[in-house]
């Protein structure tokens, strides 16, 4: 399973990772699924703690979701149990006692009310998920949380993904210098639908829950609901978002407060580079694809566009056999339902202009784009002519990978 | 390309076909695109033949589905030109004008009007396709026309068809003996969003052509409608039926007129038939997968889950796997967006109930539905719990072929 796979070619390396002060992390190998791995963490926030959150759209989610989409409701957070290689969805009643037992034994661990406990998981459907693994492993898991926990916290999360996912940005919030850091995991069943895996933010920064909860929901659309993989949306998908106030900033009441400017910057930042590692883990991924859509009627459409564009079969494959397929877009484009015209529609592939008002350019010189190719990054920009709505998504190639991994996941 | 793929092992044998008085086909290498086989298509039909279409919903459809979209306003046909391996799709003025002067060439052949000429081409997007190179094949084609020419029109239309397809039917309207006959084309590019890739189709029924349009209309929505590959809407895609009249039944003025039902019943199997042989030459597909949805909110909602099931990367590679792994089944109900609770549905692989009321059955025992997924046809059936409506979809697998294929069509 996650062990055997090659790491994605798109890999980044871990960055140089520092503390949220009042987090504390660590992993075990509870045995849930995987062996000679960690598959359990546990993240504990002091007192004061407030949290954010978005949730899979799924009309089927985990009862994880259930959990924590409940938990979120109090703004309080004290404690955070994820686990990976069980989704724990499509359980029944037993999937929500495993939440409900876990969550008791996190609260008496912590010293805090089990509605401050979050819980995620990730990994097969339909599996009962024994509570007890959990339970017997917390105690040793709590013993050793630590400051500097965040990376065994990104490698314990991990299912198929190939590398583990962490980001972080410093910045000041009217000269207070505060850390915002997170970690993720995800690289199949992703499709852009609200949060689309799981991520995990902390910032010691002061912040209200609902001043979070805003700055949370704006930086996921142009993030984690801008990537996908295979057009599949997850039952299990979550992004929380802790802030501590460690830092000791002045308590700011509105998410467009000047003040918080930077640290909007800096955590949408944060957010789009956790969601592109996410891409670049993409289940047999070997090149990232940019897709930017220009002049639609409206940026909703322009998202559409893309998204069409974004989880076509056709196109990613093309990018895959490193085509220049771009009669594959104008497909894409004409299957998203949005109003396009053909005759004035525009493709560029690499920054080359391919095709403009319907047809290609003449004396269109095909070696160019050919290179571009043959990169890791491949960029496509449509132009609709249209209007001014615009949108970009992120997605990757689709290639013998994918069909690898997901041809014997459960195997 | 088309003639170096292995045929599908989904491939039925072509039926010993009739003819349809009143029209004569034949086929020809006009050396479009392929190399040493045919690759230009004709049909002719007599004097006074109606005719019906259903186009592509795509916003950026070919030059010929322009052409024959207009055409079909006349309700009249005399003939029919396909060509394969270039779409004529973005080909911007230079499309249109190839259009126009293949029609007028064949309305001289046929000594017709041009708006009787129906015109169709599926291959590669964004090629000027050279009219010169059907006008000077078009003469030779029309010495060879022959009422038994169907299998040779049903090979030339082929692109990366590895077979060929076509279907027939017998029936009776008020004791006149009539024959249905039909082929059709298509294996990738392949999504329920109206027609969803060539098909033509013919008759020697009298039929006015607004009954003619009913009936198709009616008959394409539980079948070429209904099945998917890849999710992906061509730009090219139409399904015709014609009337020749030949068959003298009395005329009829109702497409529901009960004289015609066991006309309907032919028609619709024959349409099903043809759509199927799609699905089971989808491009690398080695099962063909029927999913059903019962117990929907309506109709239309269990179409949304059933093929958002289909599309499914996940549901269809595990199927590839041979994988009886229902949790991704849940998850494509879940991303759907349709009414379900999910503590009411269903599940079944192979007649045998996996999961009921949001929990995996007690006692499940895989062996029977791991025997199953090992066969080439695999019956998902789903059951949402919350009213009466109902929905089938057909789908295939998605393997190494597919990405083989589509990684590398144009070179």
């Amino acid at each position: 399973m996650a062990k055997s796979l090659p790491v994605s070619p798109l890999a980044s390396s871990l960055p140089a990772l520092g503390v949220v002060p009042g987090v504390r992390l660590g992993a075990v190998a509870a045995g849930i699924r995987y062996h000679g791995r960690t598959d359990l963490v546990v993240a504990e926030f002091i007192e004061g703690t407030t949290v954010a959150g978005v949730f899979t759209q799924s009309k089927c989610p985990g009862a994880p979701v259930d959990w924590s989409r409940k938990a979120l409701t109090g703004g309080s957070a004290r404690a955070l149990v994820v686990n990976a290689g069980n989704a724990n969805v499509f359980t029944g009643q037993a999937g929500v006692e495993t939440c409900r037992i876990t969550a008791i034994a996190e609260a008496g661990l912590a010293g805090c009310s089990p509605q401050e406990v979050f819980l995620a998981s990730t990994g097969v459907i339909g599996e009962i998920l024994p509570a007890d693994r959990i339970t017997k492993a917390l105690p040793e898991l709590h013993a050793g949380l630590s400051e500097t926990g965040w990376e065994d916290a990104a490698r314990g999360i991990m299912t198929t993904d190939t590398f583990p996912k962490a980001a972080l940005r410093k910045v000041e919030i009217e000269g207070v210098s505060v850390t915002i850091q997170g970690i993720a995991k995800g690289s199949g069943m992703i499709a852009p639908d609200m949060a689309t895996m799981l991520g995990f933010v902390a910032t010691d920064a002061s912040l209200p829950a609902p001043v979070l909860q805003t700055l949370l929901a704006r930086g996921i659309t142009g993030s984690f609901n801008s990537i996908t993989v295979d057009s599949d949306t997850s039952t299990s998908d979550m992004v929380l978002l802790f802030a501590t106030g460690y830092a000791g900033n002045r308590i700011i009441s509105s998410a467009d407060d000047p003040a918080l400017a930077a640290f909007r910057d800096a955590l949408n930042g944060l957010l789009l580079d956790l969601a592109l590692m996410v891409v670049r883990d993409g289940e047999g991924a070997t090149k990232q694809i940019k897709i930017t859509v220009n002049s639609a009627v409206s940026n909703a459409s322009a998202r559409e566009v893309a998204k069409a564009i974004a989880n076509s079969p056709l196109v990613k494959t093309a990018v895959a056999g490193e085509d220049a397929n771009w009669g594959r877009v104008v497909m894409a484009v004409g299957k998203s339902g949005e109003p396009a015209d053909r005759d004035r529609l525009s493709i560029a592939i690499g920054g080359v202009i391919i095709a403009r008002d319907g047809t290609v350019v003449e004396g269109y010189d095909e070696t160019p784009v050919v290179a571009h190719m043959k990169g890791r990054e491949i960029d496509i920009v449509v132009d609709l002519g249209l209007g001014n709505g615009t949108a970009t998504m992120w997605s990757c190639d689709l290639t013998h990978g994918y069909i690898d991994i997901n041809g014997s996941y459960r195997s």
